[in-house]
């Protein structure tokens, strides 16, 4: 390769291929998984690495081999703090990544574990994490199937960051993208929203909104399976994480060319989540879930569908909230509660940095 | 799982199943690839995920999916500088995944990427990063199929850590592992040996000894291609990365309980290299490669694998440096020049921290 010349690096030579936002270093909302996220994968990576799986902006590619049909996704995880009402770090390092599986349609086999340790953090820390690990994978139903193990000088790293990859096996027929989005789905959503961002950022600023409030961090895998019981044809499925609801919705109506209209009355924000975006300035839209998930389905599969996801201890309060329409396509609307309508944007960064 | 509650986290009910040497908290050496690494796997993480694939103990896992028999594999990559002689971390961040396929016996097919940036790093250093990633994927044959970055606040990363995710296609009949080393087995090396380490330790330290050292890194994917096209039966493949060649050959004996004999004269140690350990005070067998494969292979085939490595450009170099015996097993022994042997041990740690 061309790089092989030794200091002094000169950085001057390399150009962006587009301008990104004026930025010239690293800001946190490029971790963000808004506007932000999307332009250095658009601008940076996906040039530099010259291919057009990466392309695809999925949560998890999806690959041909040697006769199977692969989901294959990635996710680092740099949550703080590593312990949190609901979970850890190591649930959501193994959860996060069988989600992307699972939003494939893919049966989430097994995961690759890569922890970037920073020296002088407690062996007891890194056990109740791989314990944690363990215990998720154990019910999400996977087998943590490889690892590597780095350490980083003191004051290099921010005590345990871990990075999961997973692969899962697509059963025929299944064929779930945002590309599949079309007018006329019914945008279903798998219960509260906004939950895990606020059961993070309770601790990280010492609040206490009257209840605790606990991560939602689940395996999606079994109430997908669920789903495609009753209906193997789901268009889209996504998991909304960093961005929330929202960065999901406008994704998916970008990727299939669609416009999205939401009931913003429909949409399920407990109360305490509510008060507690009230007091923080955040739109629950935006806001970080960790155990849900959307999903847009024909309208004729619709109630079968919604009535599978009720039936499943984590589809419970399972609602419709919208539909697709030819109308704006790329952009999602709300439908306020005084008859009026709004733009829900994609967001620029994330509101919340490092929650997951 | 059990761990929901909140702070403070109680760790003392925590017990690591048997005794780390006495560490409570994580030291540099637990991510060197010696002892302390394996520990930490045995002792930690293995209890923790609690499945047998993991503990195999092998560069890659072995899958088996959708009738396909694939191999899988992941590494974290910290090296500092992030440029040095001859490559950079996205160098390594490809060729160490790739190639930790290719020692399965693998066909390298598709990679994920996960950027863990520090707030703050220029633009234009991690484009320079995805560039050198991309051109190394394009030479390896691989392509990146997904990922995702994550933004730490300054002061909590270390400019750019990279971990990538890799699986391949194992073909037809190849079993490569380390538990096939048998008695009479030859063990051949694809070239100099201890080169990565000590171009990095130069740049680090600030050393010349009169020429540059340039890091080897490089995919190994098509030299193991043309080794299996002359002999399917490799027995075993190893790139002797973190902990040099005296680790690998540790492993290998201590998998499949046979001992190995090494010719230290046949060794290929590169002045430059050799005049740096001394410089520094390292034995050459146990710095890093990062371009270089060791194999075990059946006396029978020797001869015609050896011939197939130096017609690669990447094994112009290669030698017999020992072979397997029945006695001593577990153990790596040197005859050294003098007519007296050595043992050739397990390092606790690492001598050069960071290296990948």
């Amino acid at each position: 390769m061309a790089d092989s010349a030794y200091a002094p690096v000169d950085f001057s030579s390399w150009t962006c291929p587009a301008p990104l936002r004026d930025h010239d270093r690293i800001v946190m909302g490029h971790g963000g998984g808004g506007t932000l996220s999307a332009e250095l994968v658009e601008h940076l990576f996906a040039p530099a690495f010259g291919n057009s799986v990466l392309a695809e902006l999925g949560d998890a590619a999806h690959l041909r081999m040697g006769g199977a049909r692969l989901a294959f996704s990635t996710d680092s995880f740099v949550v703080r703090p590593l312990f949190f009402p609901g979970g850890s770090i190591g649930d959501l390092a193994v959860n996060g990544t069988v989600n992307d599986l699972a939003m494939a349609g893919a049966v989430p086999a097994y995961l690759s574990c890569g922890f970037i340790l920073e020296e002088g953090v407690e062996l007891s820390v890194v056990g109740r994490v791989a314990e944690a690990m363990g215990e998720a994978a154990r019910t999400a139903g996977v087998l943590v199937a490889t690892g590597d193990t780095k350490v980083v000088d003191a004051g290099h790293g921010d005590g345990v960051f871990i990075n999961t990859a997973g692969i899962g096996l697509i059963p025929d027929g299944v064929d779930i993208r945002p590309q599949r989005a079309a007018p006329g789905d019914v945008v279903l959503v798998s219960g509260p929203i906004g939950v895990h961002g606020v059961a993070i950022m309770s601790v990280r600023e010492g609040l206490e909104f009257g209840v605790e409030i606990q991560s939602d961090t689940a395996s999606l895998a079994g109430l997908v399976a669920d789903m495609l019981a009753v209906c193997p044809d789901l268009h889209v499925l996504r998991d909304p994480t960093r961005g929330g609801l929202a960065t999901s919705l406008n994704e998916i109506a970008a990727a299939a060319r669609v416009g999205i209209t939401l009931d913003e009355r429909s949409l399920p924000v407990p109360e305490t989540v509510a008060n507690a975006c009230a007091f923080l300035g955040l739109d629950p839209l935006y806001v970080a879930n960790e155990g849900k998930l959307v999903a847009f389905v024909a309208a004729e599969h619709a109630d079968a569908v919604l009535a599978a996801m009720r039936a499943h201890p984590l589809g419970k309060e399972s609602v419709a909230i919208g539909h697709c329409v030819p109308d704006h396509p790329g952009m999602v609307v709300a439908a306020t509660g005084l008859g009026g309508t709004r733009v829900v944007d994609m967001p620029l960064g994330e509101q919340l940095p490092r929650i997951c």
